[in-house]
Formats: C-alpha cells, sequence, structure tokens
C-alpha cells in the first residue's frame, strides 16, 4: 500500500472497535475484534461487519447465519485487545480474555457480559469484497448497559482507548 | 425501532463523520454528509459507503462510478453539517457551506480543499442492503493533510464534533 495511504488511514482512527461473537460449526462460541463495521440500513434495522475470508469466525457465522455485535468497556480493554489479536480456531480465546458469555435474548449465539451495547444479528445477505465477505446483519434485538457511557476506539498506533463524546 | 434500539445507537457514538463528493448526472458536484462509512479489504484497498436510495448523491455515484471521503476538520464543523442535513438537488450546497472543491489526482469527482483526508475511490460494485445501498470503492489515491490531528465525529444528540485520539 502506497505510503500516502498508509498515513491517510492512520489518520482518520480512532475508529469504533467491537467483538463479534459467534458460534462455529460445533457450537463452540468465539469472539473476533472488529473494526469494520457500520449501519447499512434504517428499515429493516441493519448492521455490517467485513470480516477476512482466513478468519475462523468467517467460517462460523457463514455456517450459523448469526452474531452479535459486542461494544466493550473500557474496563474490558485487555479482553478486547485478546479478541483482537488471537485466532480461536486453536484454543478458547473468551476464556483467556477473561470474559463471561451470557445468553442472547433472540438468538443461539451468546453476548459478552457488561458489554456496553450488545447488537444481536441475524444474517440476512452476504457480499463479497475483495479479501473479505461483507456479512449484512438484521439487527433482532439489543442489550444496553445505560450507565456505561465510554467503549473502546481502535488507535492509530495499534492501542484500544475507552472514550466518549467529552474525548478519552 | 424499539427504544432499547434507538438507545442502543445513540450509545455506540462517536462515529466518524465523512463528507462524500460525487458528481451528478449533469457533471455538477454535489456533497453528503456519511457515518455509514468503512473499510472492507486490506488487498485491493476498499472502502464503502451505505447510501440512502433517496439521495441525491446515490443517482450521481451509480452513474459515475466514482467519489470521494473527505474527513473534514473541526474547523469545517458548520460547513460539515450543512452538507449533513440539506439536499443537492435544488441549489448549490457546496457554495452554501463555503466548501472549496480542488482536483482530485485520479478521479473527475473533486475533493474538498482542507480536509484532513480525502479518499478518492472508484466503484468496483454495488450491493442492496435494505433502504440502502452499498457502493464499495477502490481507494486509488489519497490526499492528505498531516498537520490536522483532528476530523469530525457524528454524536448521539446529533451534533458534529472534531476529535482525536486524546478527546476532543
Amino acid at each position: 500500500m502506497p505510503a500516502e495511504l498508509i498515513k491517510a488511514f492512520e489518520l482518520i482512527t480512532p475508529i469504533p472497535y467491537a467483538v463479534i461473537t459467534s458460534l462455529d460449526a460445533k457450537g463452540k462460541p468465539n469472539a473476533m475484534g472488529a473494526s469494520w463495521v457500520t449501519r447499512t440500513s434504517i428499515e429493516p434495522v441493519l448492521m455490517l461487519v467485513s470480516i477476512d475470508h482466513s478468519r475462523y469466525t468467517h467460517e462460523g457465522i457463514e455456517k450459523n447465519k448469526e452474531y452479535v455485535i459486542n461494544y466493550l468497556t473500557p474496563e474490558q480493554t485487555k479482553a478486547g485487545w485478546i479478541c483482537g489479536s488471537e485466532s480461536g480456531r486453536n484454543g478458547n480465546k473468551i476464556k483467556k480474555a477473561g470474559l463471561e458469555l451470557i445468553p442472547s435474548t433472540t438468538i443461539k449465539t451468546p453476548t459478552i457480559k457488561d458489554a456496553q451495547v450488545a447488537l444481536e444479528c441475524k444474517v440476512v445477505s452476504t457480499h463479497e469484497t475483495g479479501d473479505h465477505t461483507l456479512f449484512i446483519g438484521e439487527v433482532v434485538a439489543a442489550t444496553i448497559n445505560p450507565q456505561k457511557t465510554k467503549h473502546l476506539y481502535y488507535t492509530s498506533d495499534n492501542r484500544l482507548i475507552g472514550m466518549d463524546e467529552k474525548g478519552d
């Protein structure tokens, strides 16, 4: 990638950081850090996550057609980082991260306990974009912790920070 | 939308805010505020913008297959707000916003002068997602202002604020 473009992507941080929970082919939960996430429709309420073809989570969402977008709090920074930097293919990343899972309200994929916001999504379509797949998910339920004002953002120098509208 | 979901989307702000420049069918430049924007592939370098079917910009990008994602600075807050709250269908929103356009380096669609970052994109595919269309754009060039450390974010209470990793 040209140096100008690398710098451009550094400048447009910080960007919101979420942890995507999913189930693998055997029903085992997995969690992956993701910043390439956005809303994409008002009605129906759709979100999308862009996931690298090589990720273990990719296989799981392709198979089970559902996921949860969890926005973690500053207290969960280290756990969020582990979810973003290791693979769940070999071992239990969620346990290593010290995260506890709780049942979601409408889908089989669990939610991360104490997340600020968790959006339960059912996949309505998938689209290939270069080396990633867009999983378009209808938001069928949300769990919120209104007393938590901050969630994690990914920075230009590979850190996660908790921020709100007043800054970190 | 259920109250829980409205609150969930409020909690996950602030989110990065960009102004998308495009040309209409007659070649006239237009500018639209957008927060539903993310990267979606490493190689090729792809970005996506999710645009409501009713927007004037939708017609323009569909026709011309290119756009620029401009990240404005805190000095451009008012201009950014005008781009996000009015339509370019009737009148010259860019002039009203007091924005100056400069030629892009590789595509016909112009870049906003003094933006922190401008990403020039050529559309490689489009996908329908509910009431929006995803325009997937290959980033063919970037213009940056490295001395500008902040760009705009959209808040839960309908404001634009300039932020960096140290907060606003």
